[in-house]
Protein backbone atom coordinates (compact mmCIF):
# COMPACT_ATOMS: atom_id res chain seq x y z
CA UNK A 1 0.00 0.00 0.00
CA UNK A 2 1.58 3.50 -0.79
CA UNK A 3 2.34 5.94 1.71
CA UNK A 4 -0.29 8.50 2.85
CA UNK A 5 0.81 12.22 1.71
CA UNK A 6 1.21 14.47 3.77
CA UNK A 7 2.24 18.47 3.59
CA UNK A 8 4.35 19.55 6.21
CA UNK A 9 5.15 23.49 6.83
CA UNK A 10 8.68 23.49 7.55
CA UNK A 11 10.81 26.49 8.41
CA UNK A 12 13.58 24.46 9.73
CA UNK A 13 13.30 25.67 13.37
CA UNK A 14 13.28 23.57 16.31
CA UNK A 15 9.01 23.18 15.77
CA UNK A 16 8.50 22.35 12.54
CA UNK A 17 12.07 19.58 12.48
CA UNK A 18 10.13 17.79 15.39
CA UNK A 19 7.16 18.15 13.59
CA UNK A 20 8.77 16.91 10.06
CA UNK A 21 10.55 14.03 12.45
CA UNK A 22 7.38 12.89 13.85
CA UNK A 23 5.23 12.75 10.58
CA UNK A 24 7.84 10.62 9.07
CA UNK A 25 7.97 8.55 12.29
CA UNK A 26 4.12 7.85 11.41
CA UNK A 27 4.85 6.98 7.92
CA UNK A 28 3.77 9.57 6.36
CA UNK A 29 5.32 10.40 2.39
CA UNK A 30 6.20 13.95 3.95
CA UNK A 31 6.70 16.73 0.94
CA UNK A 32 8.05 19.71 2.79
CA UNK A 33 7.05 23.46 2.06
CA UNK A 34 8.92 26.55 3.14
CA UNK A 35 8.01 30.06 2.99
CA UNK A 36 10.56 32.96 1.69
CA UNK A 37 8.34 35.91 2.64
CA UNK A 38 11.09 38.41 3.57
CA UNK A 39 11.40 37.71 6.94
CA UNK A 40 14.63 38.72 8.55
CA UNK A 41 15.96 35.72 9.55
CA UNK A 42 16.34 34.21 5.87
CA UNK A 43 19.53 32.24 6.86
CA UNK A 44 16.12 30.45 8.27
CA UNK A 45 15.55 28.88 4.28
CA UNK A 46 19.32 28.42 3.50
CA UNK A 47 19.54 26.08 6.58
CA UNK A 48 15.90 24.57 5.66
CA UNK A 49 16.83 23.10 2.30
CA UNK A 50 19.50 21.02 4.12
CA UNK A 51 17.61 20.24 6.96
CA UNK A 52 14.52 18.67 5.37
CA UNK A 53 16.66 16.64 3.43
CA UNK A 54 18.36 15.27 6.55
CA UNK A 55 14.77 14.61 8.13
CA UNK A 56 14.02 12.41 5.11
CA UNK A 57 11.59 14.28 3.19
CA UNK A 58 10.31 13.10 -0.19
CA UNK A 59 9.88 16.53 -1.87
CA UNK A 60 10.93 20.63 -0.71
CA UNK A 61 9.35 23.56 -2.06
CA UNK A 62 10.73 27.12 -1.09
CA UNK A 63 7.71 29.48 -2.26
CA UNK A 64 8.50 33.28 -2.24
CA UNK A 65 5.49 35.27 -0.64
CA UNK A 66 4.64 38.34 -1.15
CA UNK A 67 3.55 39.76 2.22
CA UNK A 68 3.64 43.52 2.47
CA UNK A 69 6.89 44.42 4.50
CA UNK A 70 5.06 47.06 6.62
CA UNK A 71 3.07 44.30 8.36
CA UNK A 72 5.47 43.15 10.98
CA UNK A 73 8.96 44.12 12.77
CA UNK A 74 10.15 40.00 10.88
CA UNK A 75 9.85 41.27 7.65
CA UNK A 76 10.32 44.90 8.30
CA UNK A 77 14.01 46.96 7.68
CA UNK A 78 13.11 49.81 9.83
CA UNK A 79 11.61 48.06 13.01
CA UNK A 80 13.27 46.12 16.02
CA UNK A 81 12.84 42.85 16.69
CA UNK A 82 11.43 42.56 20.92
CA UNK A 83 14.49 41.54 23.36
CA UNK A 84 14.23 40.15 26.82
CA UNK A 85 10.17 40.04 27.01
CA UNK A 86 9.46 38.03 29.98
CA UNK A 87 7.18 34.42 29.25
CA UNK A 88 4.05 36.22 31.04
CA UNK A 89 4.42 39.26 28.77
CA UNK A 90 4.68 36.80 25.90
CA UNK A 91 1.47 35.08 26.70
CA UNK A 92 -0.37 37.81 26.87
CA UNK A 93 -0.28 40.16 24.41
CA UNK A 94 0.44 40.22 20.28
CA UNK A 95 4.04 41.45 19.73
CA UNK A 96 5.08 43.64 16.89
CA UNK A 97 7.18 40.38 15.60
CA UNK A 98 3.12 39.03 14.10
CA UNK A 99 3.10 38.57 10.36
CA UNK A 100 -0.43 39.65 9.51
CA UNK A 101 -2.56 36.26 9.21
CA UNK A 102 1.00 34.75 8.47
CA UNK A 103 -0.37 31.00 9.28
CA UNK A 104 -3.87 31.51 7.72
CA UNK A 105 -2.12 32.31 4.16
CA UNK A 106 0.78 29.52 5.14
CA UNK A 107 -1.87 26.99 5.14
CA UNK A 108 -3.87 27.86 1.98
CA UNK A 109 -1.07 27.54 -0.23
CA UNK A 110 -0.52 24.12 1.56
CA UNK A 111 -4.00 23.04 1.03
CA UNK A 112 -3.18 24.09 -2.61
CA UNK A 113 -0.56 21.49 -2.72
CA UNK A 114 -1.60 19.00 -0.59
CA UNK A 115 -4.73 18.83 -3.13
CA UNK A 116 -2.58 19.16 -6.20
CA UNK A 117 -0.70 15.87 -5.04
CA UNK A 118 -3.37 13.84 -3.43
CA UNK A 119 -1.96 14.77 -0.03
CA UNK A 120 -4.64 13.93 2.79
CA UNK A 121 -2.54 15.69 5.82
CA UNK A 122 -0.97 19.32 6.64
CA UNK A 123 1.94 18.98 9.58
CA UNK A 124 2.58 21.83 11.27
CA UNK A 125 4.57 22.79 14.61
CA UNK A 126 2.21 25.51 15.73
CA UNK A 127 2.31 25.77 19.93
CA UNK A 128 -0.33 27.03 21.96
CA UNK A 129 1.12 26.88 25.89
CA UNK A 130 5.45 28.23 25.20
CA UNK A 131 4.41 30.43 22.25
CA UNK A 132 4.82 33.82 21.46
CA UNK A 133 0.98 35.05 21.79
CA UNK A 134 0.02 34.65 17.63
CA UNK A 135 -3.41 33.97 17.35
CA UNK A 136 -3.24 31.94 14.63
CA UNK A 137 -0.98 29.17 16.39
CA UNK A 138 -4.29 28.64 19.08
CA UNK A 139 -6.68 24.66 18.53
CA UNK A 140 -9.84 27.07 17.79
CA UNK A 141 -8.38 28.79 14.48
CA UNK A 142 -6.66 25.40 13.47
CA UNK A 143 -10.07 24.13 13.67
CA UNK A 144 -12.00 26.61 12.01
CA UNK A 145 -8.99 26.94 9.11
CA UNK A 146 -10.22 23.01 8.44
CA UNK A 147 -13.78 23.31 8.20
CA UNK A 148 -12.83 26.54 5.76
CA UNK A 149 -10.60 23.75 3.62
CA UNK A 150 -13.32 21.07 3.38
CA UNK A 151 -15.90 23.52 1.98
CA UNK A 152 -13.65 25.55 -0.30
CA UNK A 153 -11.91 22.44 -2.39
CA UNK A 154 -12.95 20.01 -4.64
CA UNK A 155 -11.44 17.64 -2.05
CA UNK A 156 -13.55 18.31 0.35
CA UNK A 157 -16.46 18.97 -1.65
CA UNK A 158 -16.43 15.08 -2.80
CA UNK A 159 -15.75 13.59 0.36
CA UNK A 160 -11.76 13.73 0.50
CA UNK A 161 -10.58 15.19 3.74
CA UNK A 162 -7.51 17.28 4.04
CA UNK A 163 -7.01 17.43 7.79
CA UNK A 164 -4.77 19.79 10.12
CA UNK A 165 -2.13 18.23 12.21
CA UNK A 166 -0.34 20.09 15.04
CA UNK A 167 0.61 17.27 17.03
CA UNK A 168 2.59 19.90 19.13
CA UNK A 169 0.21 21.83 19.80
CA UNK A 170 -0.56 21.35 23.61
CA UNK A 171 3.23 20.47 24.52
CA UNK A 172 5.46 22.80 26.51
CA UNK A 173 8.48 23.16 24.76
CA UNK A 174 10.83 20.80 27.11
CA UNK A 175 8.00 18.50 26.22
CA UNK A 176 8.77 19.17 22.41
CA UNK A 177 12.67 18.93 23.25
CA UNK A 178 12.39 15.76 24.77
CA UNK A 179 10.25 14.70 21.62
CA UNK A 180 12.67 15.66 19.64
CA UNK A 181 15.45 13.59 20.91
CA UNK A 182 13.67 10.48 21.01
CA UNK A 183 12.98 10.96 17.28
CA UNK A 184 16.33 11.85 16.91
CA UNK A 185 16.44 15.49 15.51
CA UNK A 186 19.70 16.75 15.02
CA UNK A 187 18.96 20.18 17.12
CA UNK A 188 22.57 21.68 15.55
CA UNK A 189 20.46 21.95 12.18
CA UNK A 190 17.46 23.68 13.83
CA UNK A 191 17.54 27.52 13.92
CA UNK A 192 14.83 29.18 16.12
CA UNK A 193 15.76 33.23 16.24
CA UNK A 194 14.08 36.14 14.85
CA UNK A 195 17.83 38.28 14.38
CA UNK A 196 20.32 36.28 13.64
CA UNK A 197 23.89 38.01 12.97
CA UNK A 198 25.32 37.43 9.81
CA UNK A 199 26.75 34.05 10.28
CA UNK A 200 23.80 32.84 11.28
CA UNK A 201 24.45 32.69 15.43
CA UNK A 202 21.53 33.26 17.38
CA UNK A 203 20.57 36.40 19.83
CA UNK A 204 19.25 34.42 22.38
CA UNK A 205 17.11 37.38 23.24
CA UNK A 206 14.21 37.53 20.86
CA UNK A 207 10.99 35.31 22.11
CA UNK A 208 11.80 32.62 19.91
CA UNK A 209 15.60 32.19 21.14
CA UNK A 210 14.34 32.82 25.08
CA UNK A 211 11.39 30.18 24.40
CA UNK A 212 13.83 27.39 23.16
CA UNK A 213 16.55 27.87 25.61
CA UNK A 214 14.41 27.84 28.38
CA UNK A 215 12.59 24.72 26.81
CA UNK A 216 16.34 22.99 26.38
CA UNK A 217 16.88 24.51 30.19
CA UNK A 218 13.58 22.78 31.11
CA UNK A 219 14.05 19.74 29.76
CA UNK A 220 17.17 19.22 30.77
CA UNK A 221 19.86 19.41 27.79
CA UNK A 222 22.22 21.62 26.58
CA UNK A 223 20.86 23.49 23.35
CA UNK A 224 23.89 22.86 20.41
CA UNK A 225 23.78 26.40 18.76
CA UNK A 226 25.96 28.71 19.98
CA UNK A 227 24.78 31.54 22.16
CA UNK A 228 28.15 32.46 22.59
CA UNK A 229 28.54 35.72 21.04
CA UNK A 230 25.61 37.20 21.57
CA UNK A 231 25.46 37.09 25.45
CA UNK A 232 28.89 38.52 25.53
CA UNK A 233 28.19 41.61 23.39
CA UNK A 234 24.64 42.16 24.25
CA UNK B 1 -14.49 61.05 9.16
CA UNK B 2 -12.19 59.17 6.70
CA UNK B 3 -13.51 56.66 4.48
CA UNK B 4 -13.62 53.03 5.54
CA UNK B 5 -10.97 50.97 3.45
CA UNK B 6 -11.83 47.86 1.77
CA UNK B 7 -9.65 45.27 -0.14
CA UNK B 8 -11.44 44.47 -3.75
CA UNK B 9 -10.22 41.24 -5.36
CA UNK B 10 -9.73 42.65 -8.89
CA UNK B 11 -9.23 40.50 -11.52
CA UNK B 12 -10.28 42.48 -13.95
CA UNK B 13 -13.15 40.24 -15.06
CA UNK B 14 -17.31 41.24 -14.99
CA UNK B 15 -18.11 40.43 -11.35
CA UNK B 16 -14.77 41.82 -9.95
CA UNK B 17 -15.54 44.88 -11.85
CA UNK B 18 -18.70 45.39 -10.94
CA UNK B 19 -18.03 44.56 -7.05
CA UNK B 20 -15.21 47.08 -7.33
CA UNK B 21 -17.96 49.61 -8.70
CA UNK B 22 -20.22 49.06 -6.24
CA UNK B 23 -17.78 49.12 -3.09
CA UNK B 24 -16.68 52.58 -4.35
CA UNK B 25 -20.36 53.11 -4.70
CA UNK B 26 -21.03 52.76 -1.00
CA UNK B 27 -18.08 54.88 -0.42
CA UNK B 28 -14.93 52.81 0.44
CA UNK B 29 -11.76 53.47 -0.31
CA UNK B 30 -11.07 50.56 -2.48
CA UNK B 31 -7.32 48.75 -2.46
CA UNK B 32 -7.51 46.43 -5.79
CA UNK B 33 -5.49 43.47 -5.33
CA UNK B 34 -4.75 41.14 -8.12
CA UNK B 35 -3.24 37.93 -8.32
CA UNK B 36 -0.92 36.48 -11.05
CA UNK B 37 -0.57 32.94 -10.57
CA UNK B 38 0.24 31.24 -14.58
CA UNK B 39 -3.10 31.33 -15.66
CA UNK B 40 -3.48 31.27 -19.35
CA UNK B 41 -5.50 34.79 -19.30
CA UNK B 42 -2.29 36.70 -17.94
CA UNK B 43 -4.03 39.16 -20.70
CA UNK B 44 -6.41 39.78 -18.09
CA UNK B 45 -3.47 41.27 -15.53
CA UNK B 46 -2.32 43.49 -17.73
CA UNK B 47 -5.90 45.17 -18.63
CA UNK B 48 -6.62 44.92 -14.91
CA UNK B 49 -4.17 47.80 -13.96
CA UNK B 50 -5.98 50.37 -16.28
CA UNK B 51 -8.88 49.24 -15.60
CA UNK B 52 -8.39 49.71 -11.11
CA UNK B 53 -7.40 52.96 -12.15
CA UNK B 54 -10.61 53.73 -14.53
CA UNK B 55 -12.77 52.50 -11.74
CA UNK B 56 -11.22 54.94 -9.01
CA UNK B 57 -9.26 52.34 -7.24
CA UNK B 58 -6.70 53.92 -4.30
CA UNK B 59 -4.42 51.71 -4.79
CA UNK B 60 -3.90 48.69 -6.73
CA UNK B 61 -1.47 45.89 -6.38
CA UNK B 62 -0.55 43.01 -8.21
CA UNK B 63 0.87 39.95 -6.74
CA UNK B 64 2.76 37.02 -7.96
CA UNK B 65 1.54 33.69 -6.53
CA UNK B 66 3.25 30.47 -6.83
CA UNK B 67 0.30 28.28 -7.65
CA UNK B 68 1.92 24.66 -8.65
CA UNK B 69 1.00 24.44 -12.32
CA UNK B 70 0.16 20.98 -12.44
CA UNK B 71 -3.10 21.87 -10.96
CA UNK B 72 -5.53 23.23 -13.13
CA UNK B 73 -6.20 23.55 -16.79
CA UNK B 74 -5.93 27.06 -16.02
CA UNK B 75 -2.55 27.07 -15.10
CA UNK B 76 -1.08 24.03 -16.66
CA UNK B 77 0.08 24.92 -20.22
CA UNK B 78 -0.23 21.09 -21.60
CA UNK B 79 -3.86 20.74 -20.78
CA UNK B 80 -7.00 22.02 -22.98
CA UNK B 81 -9.35 24.12 -21.65
CA UNK B 82 -12.99 22.64 -21.56
CA UNK B 83 -15.38 24.39 -24.72
CA UNK B 84 -18.73 24.28 -25.05
CA UNK B 85 -20.36 22.59 -21.59
CA UNK B 86 -23.88 23.24 -20.69
CA UNK B 87 -25.38 25.28 -18.34
CA UNK B 88 -26.02 22.27 -16.78
CA UNK B 89 -23.05 20.66 -16.16
CA UNK B 90 -21.71 23.23 -15.12
CA UNK B 91 -23.92 23.83 -11.72
CA UNK B 92 -23.51 20.18 -11.37
CA UNK B 93 -19.76 19.57 -11.70
CA UNK B 94 -16.28 21.05 -10.84
CA UNK B 95 -14.13 21.11 -13.56
CA UNK B 96 -10.58 21.41 -14.88
CA UNK B 97 -9.97 24.79 -14.56
CA UNK B 98 -10.63 24.45 -11.10
CA UNK B 99 -7.57 26.04 -9.31
CA UNK B 100 -6.89 24.06 -6.24
CA UNK B 101 -7.73 25.97 -2.66
CA UNK B 102 -7.40 29.53 -5.37
CA UNK B 103 -10.38 31.82 -3.29
CA UNK B 104 -8.67 30.05 0.26
CA UNK B 105 -5.00 31.42 -0.64
CA UNK B 106 -6.72 35.14 -2.30
CA UNK B 107 -9.17 35.66 0.73
CA UNK B 108 -5.57 35.01 3.06
CA UNK B 109 -3.18 37.29 1.15
CA UNK B 110 -6.28 39.77 1.10
CA UNK B 111 -6.43 39.27 5.08
CA UNK B 112 -3.03 39.84 5.55
CA UNK B 113 -3.27 43.30 3.54
CA UNK B 114 -6.19 44.01 5.44
CA UNK B 115 -4.78 43.79 8.22
CA UNK B 116 -1.67 45.88 7.41
CA UNK B 117 -3.89 48.32 6.01
CA UNK B 118 -6.46 48.56 8.52
CA UNK B 119 -9.56 47.64 5.96
CA UNK B 120 -12.70 46.69 7.48
CA UNK B 121 -13.61 44.82 4.38
CA UNK B 122 -12.35 42.42 1.89
CA UNK B 123 -14.87 42.64 -1.13
CA UNK B 124 -14.74 40.08 -3.75
CA UNK B 125 -16.93 38.91 -6.77
CA UNK B 126 -17.70 35.21 -6.07
CA UNK B 127 -20.96 34.18 -7.40
CA UNK B 128 -23.05 30.89 -6.34
CA UNK B 129 -25.66 31.03 -9.28
CA UNK B 130 -24.21 31.56 -12.70
CA UNK B 131 -21.12 30.32 -12.18
CA UNK B 132 -18.54 27.47 -13.17
CA UNK B 133 -19.59 24.56 -10.12
CA UNK B 134 -16.26 25.80 -8.17
CA UNK B 135 -16.92 25.34 -4.38
CA UNK B 136 -14.97 28.57 -3.13
CA UNK B 137 -17.61 30.54 -4.54
CA UNK B 138 -20.34 29.40 -2.10
CA UNK B 139 -21.89 31.52 0.58
CA UNK B 140 -21.20 28.33 3.55
CA UNK B 141 -17.37 29.01 2.13
CA UNK B 142 -17.03 32.70 2.69
CA UNK B 143 -18.83 32.84 6.08
CA UNK B 144 -16.15 30.06 7.17
CA UNK B 145 -13.81 31.42 6.15
CA UNK B 146 -14.66 34.94 7.60
CA UNK B 147 -14.45 33.11 11.00
CA UNK B 148 -11.47 31.71 10.21
CA UNK B 149 -9.96 35.12 9.99
CA UNK B 150 -11.57 36.71 13.13
CA UNK B 151 -9.85 33.80 15.14
CA UNK B 152 -6.79 33.64 13.22
CA UNK B 153 -5.62 37.52 13.08
CA UNK B 154 -4.73 39.90 15.78
CA UNK B 155 -7.69 42.47 14.25
CA UNK B 156 -9.82 39.40 15.08
CA UNK B 157 -8.27 38.89 18.47
CA UNK B 158 -8.42 42.55 19.59
CA UNK B 159 -12.37 42.64 18.69
CA UNK B 160 -11.55 44.82 15.16
CA UNK B 161 -13.73 42.58 12.53
CA UNK B 162 -12.23 41.92 8.75
CA UNK B 163 -16.02 41.19 7.06
CA UNK B 164 -16.01 39.17 3.25
CA UNK B 165 -18.18 40.98 0.90
CA UNK B 166 -19.58 39.08 -1.87
CA UNK B 167 -22.62 41.70 -3.04
CA UNK B 168 -22.98 39.12 -6.32
CA UNK B 169 -23.34 35.94 -4.75
CA UNK B 170 -26.93 35.79 -4.86
CA UNK B 171 -27.38 37.24 -8.03
CA UNK B 172 -27.79 35.82 -11.72
CA UNK B 173 -25.03 37.05 -14.43
CA UNK B 174 -27.92 38.99 -16.13
CA UNK B 175 -28.37 40.91 -13.26
CA UNK B 176 -24.59 41.73 -12.22
CA UNK B 177 -24.73 43.59 -16.20
CA UNK B 178 -27.79 45.04 -15.14
CA UNK B 179 -26.07 46.31 -11.36
CA UNK B 180 -23.05 47.15 -13.93
CA UNK B 181 -24.71 49.33 -16.13
CA UNK B 182 -26.49 51.14 -13.18
CA UNK B 183 -22.93 51.89 -11.94
CA UNK B 184 -21.56 53.19 -15.23
CA UNK B 185 -18.78 50.49 -15.58
CA UNK B 186 -17.07 49.99 -19.13
CA UNK B 187 -17.97 46.11 -20.06
CA UNK B 188 -15.50 47.07 -22.70
CA UNK B 189 -12.55 47.36 -20.11
CA UNK B 190 -13.51 44.03 -18.39
CA UNK B 191 -12.31 40.53 -19.65
CA UNK B 192 -13.52 37.40 -18.59
CA UNK B 193 -12.20 34.20 -21.08
CA UNK B 194 -10.36 31.49 -20.22
CA UNK B 195 -8.05 31.01 -23.49
CA UNK B 196 -8.26 34.23 -25.31
CA UNK B 197 -6.22 34.67 -28.39
CA UNK B 198 -2.82 36.46 -28.61
CA UNK B 199 -4.04 39.29 -29.00
CA UNK B 200 -6.57 39.18 -25.63
CA UNK B 201 -9.97 38.28 -28.14
CA UNK B 202 -12.12 36.14 -26.28
CA UNK B 203 -13.06 32.74 -27.09
CA UNK B 204 -16.84 32.64 -26.70
CA UNK B 205 -17.07 29.10 -26.08
CA UNK B 206 -15.30 28.28 -22.42
CA UNK B 207 -17.56 28.41 -19.31
CA UNK B 208 -16.49 31.63 -18.29
CA UNK B 209 -17.71 33.22 -21.79
CA UNK B 210 -20.94 31.41 -21.66
CA UNK B 211 -21.83 32.78 -18.31
CA UNK B 212 -20.87 36.35 -19.33
CA UNK B 213 -22.59 36.13 -22.68
CA UNK B 214 -25.78 34.33 -20.78
CA UNK B 215 -25.95 37.15 -18.48
CA UNK B 216 -25.66 39.76 -21.91
CA UNK B 217 -28.23 38.18 -23.21
CA UNK B 218 -30.77 37.80 -20.82
CA UNK B 219 -30.20 41.27 -19.44
CA UNK B 220 -31.53 42.54 -23.04
CA UNK B 221 -27.62 44.23 -23.45
CA UNK B 222 -25.20 43.83 -26.40
CA UNK B 223 -21.48 43.07 -24.66
CA UNK B 224 -19.44 44.89 -26.22
CA UNK B 225 -15.95 42.38 -26.37
CA UNK B 226 -15.66 41.32 -30.47
CA UNK B 227 -16.91 37.39 -30.28
CA UNK B 228 -16.43 37.29 -33.72
CA UNK B 229 -13.10 35.89 -34.68
CA UNK B 230 -13.46 33.47 -32.50
CA UNK B 231 -16.97 32.52 -33.76
CA UNK B 232 -15.55 32.61 -37.00
CA UNK B 233 -12.86 30.31 -36.77
CA UNK B 234 -14.88 27.94 -34.14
Amino acid sequence: MPRKKAIVLFSGGLDSSVTLALAKRLGRECHALTFAYGQRHSVEVRHAKKSARALGAASHQILKLPFPSTGSALTGKGRKIPKDRSLATMSGEIPSTYVPARNTVFLALALSWAETLGAEEIFLGANALDYSGYPDCRPQFLRSFEKTARLGTKAGATGRRINIRAPLVRLTKAQIVRKGIALGVDFAKTHSCYDPDRRGSPCGRCDSCRLRLKGFQEAGVRDPLDYRHCFQSG
